[in-house]
């Protein structure tokens, strides 16, 4: 459907606003958010205690959550879901064993993610010693803004998406080094159209440091980032840029390459 | 709810039907089935077309799928269900730098699941390369009487749960050497349970071996099961329980009691 067909089909009898909010609860759990009440649940989401109260019980129900003395959690059937989405595109897993060779090499963590709304979505991670504060994995989202991998997929946008991205993102001043200002920001994606790669220095966390390179399609056109992110104590951002670069570009590649001929044999 | 509790609320007026029916459809999409129609989806799941087509354009307008062409497929957005569990039961991420330890010892793979109904269900994996003909990841679910994971969490199973699993479950003959009899699956989680580890030869699948180990909380009661899995003709069955078999018990010790202490202190 097209953009506002979606949107007229929302005013019509067809949509089913309980399903909306069905998915609205799962995702109120979080690392922050790890057992709820209906009453807390009411208050991440916005919804009414009563139909908190039905859909947590309905989720109970179906095995996707479990309660104990009014206390939700979410259960491990909820993983279902996200895997439904990995093995019917199982395309990202042909991405892993060239990222495990480049963790081997080089002993830090990479990553590939894709643009959903004005967040990046982890999409594949393969992960060594863990140095960010937050824990990610497949299905984290980070502000696009603030990293190296929303970066480069921000710079490949068609002009009126990026427009779009740019009237609608609330910047959010993580650290002192996070870029808040569109005019700033539009001048680091032109470097990375040119450059062909992005680098975020601890703009998202103190102490972290990434580089990313897009991923491309057999027509050339950018689908995803590939990162690779380090410790800044650990990885000077020459370092970073003289020796990280240049094995994060050929694996990049390679990556892209073996994701073109599957998925142009998928669709044959 | 107790499960009495929980069948008389799906009769109740405040169980909410077309929330079970939109997880069902996106738990339609697999890796056989990537992309699909309205007439697929309702052929999958059962539902009616129109309720199909209902709920496949609710999550269109959500960003949970898109379409092309009347084909949908999922996009990355359902992700974030699945990792809505997983940041908010993040002791597993507490797992993966043990894991990752006993991959690089062993180059071989290793997961950690649970038992969902007669699934076993992933929660953690670090993996190298792939031996199997489907693609396991964290979500995945197989057969609990196939696997040697399955086998160690049947085995300590309260008596009357694994009556139930034995009277639900519809056996598959996978391989020549599937387990199919009740009795004979007793036999063997019997001596699961005299030797605290569970091991599988190409019972799931021609080539694929296995062993299992339970993983337990404080108080002793298995919560997980851990295993390593390895290719039938690269590792025989005497180095796979002479060699690997005790590093995978050291290595679970140390997720247990890595799991005991976040487990402990985040309830205090």
């Amino acid at each position: 459907m097209s953009i506002e067909e979606l949107d007229n089909f929302k005013q019509s009898g067809d949509y089913i606003q309980s399903l909306e909010r069905g998915l609205q609860v799962i995702q109120a759990f979080s690392q922050e958010n790890q057992a709820l009440t209906i009453s807390d649940v009411s208050k991440l989401t916005g919804l009414s205690r009563p139909t908190a109260r039905r859909i947590l019980l309905t989720l109970e129900h179906l095995g996707f959550a479990e309660s104990n003395n009014s206390i939700f959690t979410l259960t491990a059937r909820t993983l279902s879901l996200g895997y439904a989405y990995l093995s019917s595109n199982n395309s990202w897993s042909i991405a892993h064993s060239f990222m495990r060779d480049f963790v081997n090499q080089t002993g830090e963590s990479c990553s590939i993610s894709i643009l959903d709304g004005t967040d990046i979505i982890y999409v594949a991670r393969v992960s060594t010693k863990r140095i960010m504060s937050i824990n990610l994995d497949v299905g984290s989202r980070l502000p696009a803004y603030a990293t190296s991998m929303g970066h480069v997929l921000l710079a490949y946008l068609p002009k009126e998406k990026l427009e779009k991205y740019l009237d609608s993102i609330d910047f959010e001043k993580f650290t002192d080094k996070t870029i808040v200002d569109k005019e700033q920001l539009l001048t680091i994606l032109e470097d990375v159209r040119k450059q062909s790669w992005g680098g975020v220095d601890q703009q998202l966390e103190e102490g972290l440091r990434s580089i990313a390179v897009p991923l491309r399609d057999g027509t050339g056109k950018v689908f995803a980032a590939f990162n690779c992110s380090v410790h800044a104590g650990r990885v000077s951002k020459e370092v970073l840029r003289d020796e990280f670069l240049p094995l994060l570009q050929e694996t990049g590649e390679k990556i892209s390459q073996a994701m073109a001929i599957t998925n142009s044999s998928r669709y044959v």
